[in-house]
């Protein structure tokens, strides 16, 4: 009889267009918005306030972009990264449509790219995901690249077949945002606009916020990601790590909700350019960010602006002490767990009339 | 003045014939869902997902049997086991109607045994409970006993009156699930029907969950099971446990969560025919999980069959690692945490026409 | 540059008459009440139960008067205590009108009171906080002062204006609950009344409650409160504190939560008078409590009456160890974490003709 136990696929098993439809669509509900909250502590007005929605010409408060990419990446998990070795990148993610309490988000992934190893005993797959509502409407758009183990070591492919990425996400010229009529500082705690924002300028986000196990594995179940390495902890005893690793997604989550602290109408995350996982997270590390803004970018929209942000996430360590994230040679330091490359939508002074 | 604190009930305090209206009706909300999945990391697609649960013939997700089970449960605890020394056992579980949200489930129980313990000092109190939802219509029904402390060692009553239970819960000629028209497995995540199953056929369960004390306490308080063993670490450091005792549902609820791989399509707990918590668990404990296909069941109905299935919960070892759960003496080996005998429904094959 | 960092207000930033509108309006949704009662246990009735709810003459239930106030008062952090040394004391809170799921709480606060300290470090700021709801209701009414650090510790202002407060909240002659036409003691798990209690009368609630970390700091992020004493452990490492304080709040909940055992049927908080955190706690703490009538007061409606109770919080110590949680140098004990006079809503037995 054949197994019935799904041990998630090899490299053999991954083919160049394979289409792979992720199971179980979600359903989104507020029990996950307010689990979220209480991981994370995110304060972004948009996405804890109706009120605040109003406002922005929302009919309610939409899901917060980085909860929505977890509860949809999670699907992606078991078929995709179930046997990774590491999850070695992401590019071009982009965020096209608003979620909502009610939606149901699902996933559909291609393989655009297969490269075998070297050693013969793993290779790299290169997918493009993308995540639709109950309406097929697109809402999670990217690309992914993880190393997974083979199942036969002899039999050797030779097969190499990379994609080429973007060095952003491209910025469309319809950004699915209603007109920003007024932004009330006085509701959503920020008081700078896209046109304070200056190319080069670092932001240093003061608070830390400690990760423990119950927390981080609450999390991670919630998103149904279900990689081993984050809940087991009697199999990461007998690993180098010894014990459970902290899902990458989270110290995501934890770096953008510290970057509130400086960035408060930054409420909306246009698209991730790319994203490194530069070292491991443990329970009871403490996380601290700061953020460069790499380009300031105008769009024909007036009452918006986007920033390209750099936020570099540390553990154990506050930003005011760190000045670069990389050594001397070119290697980040062992405190930096995050490089994110991302692009937020910011209103501009012009729509502030209320206040 | 009479004390007005409740220190609940002992075994002289039950009647055979009493009936015990159990306070605390709850309202069943989408955060309980939330919480559920995060507690476990379910991904019964049925209960996750509206989209699915339309296919299926429902108008919304309906609550994940066990959850339901532990919120109507958590009610009984103050009035039948808050002096308990042991949960004895638990007989002809069944869940004869959908949950959904914004239900509101309470229970009451009928006292259909009592006998009291040659030492004089306690006795074992068997119940029948019946939960409801606010149309008075029946979602839980089951029998369980306990072992419970006497107030009064001295005044011996010599009751033996113990009921009889069927060896397992009766299977109705009516299911009330929709008709199966059809089910996806790009979306319910199995390939595997009612058909595919054989009686003896066994499932090692590959993944395992670490419980840790925060999530589990959380977990028992959501439940509003005020049993203390499970909170109160300053009172069980002075006993020879040390700490905290986990609650046996959240085994329950972990060892059918790993069930989903190999199982994914047995998305509905017909009934728990017996149950016993085998050896305790702590926190940092990691359950694993097997399951073995008692017999399968074919019913009236074409779409649908059952299968009794025993599943087997381990403690910090894999289900490859344990023949037999019991070792020559006929006694449970130290890593066996729950022996569960329950009937599950699968759709057949014959309903999978979008497939 | 200006710094876009928002570091807190200090003792110099406050002026008396001054009117801060806080920012992240909430809206409260049925995850923040599921969450509540996992951290928790509570099991008041009415706040779990539409049915209940319905029979006290409410559409549905409202939301628990303590978790509201965690969700307003979290919004004055960042604007009044993020710099504070110490939260000193509360006076004259109120909970004037219910607050359902769905509605969105904020808070303005004005400065009614500034002492500087005669060691020039710092200052005592005091606020009078008002909280209401997306119609502009008031649902929460306090004072509060709290010592906050100088950012200029050589400009001395002398200031001195201390403001007084009542002794207890007013009691108005309208209190917005509905008429209680009936209480079904099965359903709220409480059999006693407003005649039943006795000025005087001492209650020991029995159970106990043990804290971790994980489920301290998820609290207080669901609050969006801010203070990074209670989630940053890197920071508090280097502090004599040595680990994360936990929110005082929560203190306050669990003392509550415990007050059940007694006063099931005290399911609405009128006001607190006042409050004290006497001792710091920490993860690992086990919350006891007892509760003592310090006054019953009549009010013209028929149906309902008030206690006046003072509700002891304790850590690692049972209710029955301790007789008074002052020593005979007027000082709190070690173990006395919580001294809380507040005042609760209980009905009269008249009302209960259905039991």
């Amino acid at each position: 009889m054949i197994s019935k136990i799904n041990l998630g696929n090899f490299f053999e098993d991954f083919k160049i267009g394979q289409k792979i439809i992720h199971p179980l669509p979600r359903t989104i509900s507020d029990g996950d918005v307010s689990l979220y909250i209480a991981f994370t502590g995110s304060r972004f007005a948009l996405h804890s306030s109706d009120v605040v929605a109003h406002q922005m010409g929302y009919e309610k408060r939409p899901i917060d972009d980085i909860l929505m990419f977890h509860l949809t990446f999670g699907k992606s998990v078991q078929d995709i990264s179930l046997n990774a070795i590491a999850n070695l990148g992401y590019a071009e993610i982009s965020f096209p449509n608003p979620v909502y309490v009610g939606d149901t988000v699902s996933m559909i992934s291609e393989v655009i790219g297969l490269k075998e190893n070297s050693n013969g005993k793993s290779g790299v797959v290169y997918v493009h995901s993308i995540g639709v509502n109950q309406n097929n409407q697109e809402v999670l758009n990217f690309k992914r690249w993880v190393m997974v183990h083979k199942k036969d070591l002899l039999i050797l492919s030779g097969i190499n077949e990379v994609p080429t990425f973007q060095n952003s996400t491209v910025i469309e010229e319809n950004i699915n945002i209603p007109t920003i009529k007024s932004v009330d500082t006085n509701l959503s705690g920020g008081k700078y606009f896209f046109e304070d924002y200056v190319k080069g300028e670092r932001l240093n986000h003061p608070e830390g916020i400690t990760i423990d196990n119950s927390d981080h594995t609450l999390a991670t179940k919630l998103y149904q990601n279900n990689a081993k390495v984050h809940f087991n902890d009697h199999m990461m005893k007998a690993t180098p790590m010894k014990e459970r690793l902290i899902y990458g997604g989270i110290i995501i989550s934890m770096a953008r909700t510290l970057s509130f602290n400086g960035l408060a109408n930054a409420q909306w995350v246009y698209a991730i350019n790319s994203g490194s996982h530069c070292n491991p997270t443990y329970a009871g590390d403490t996380i601290y960010a700061y953020s460069e803004v790499l380009e300031t970018i105008n769009h024909k929209r007036e009452d918006i602006g986007l920033l390209r942000l750099r936020t570099i996430a540390l553990k154990n360590q506050t930003a005011d002490e760190v000045e670069n994230c990389k050594g001397e040679d070119g290697k980040y330091l062992p405190n930096v767990v995050l490089d994110l490359d991302y692009t937020v939508v910011v209103p501009k002074k012009i729509t502030t009339s209320c206040n």
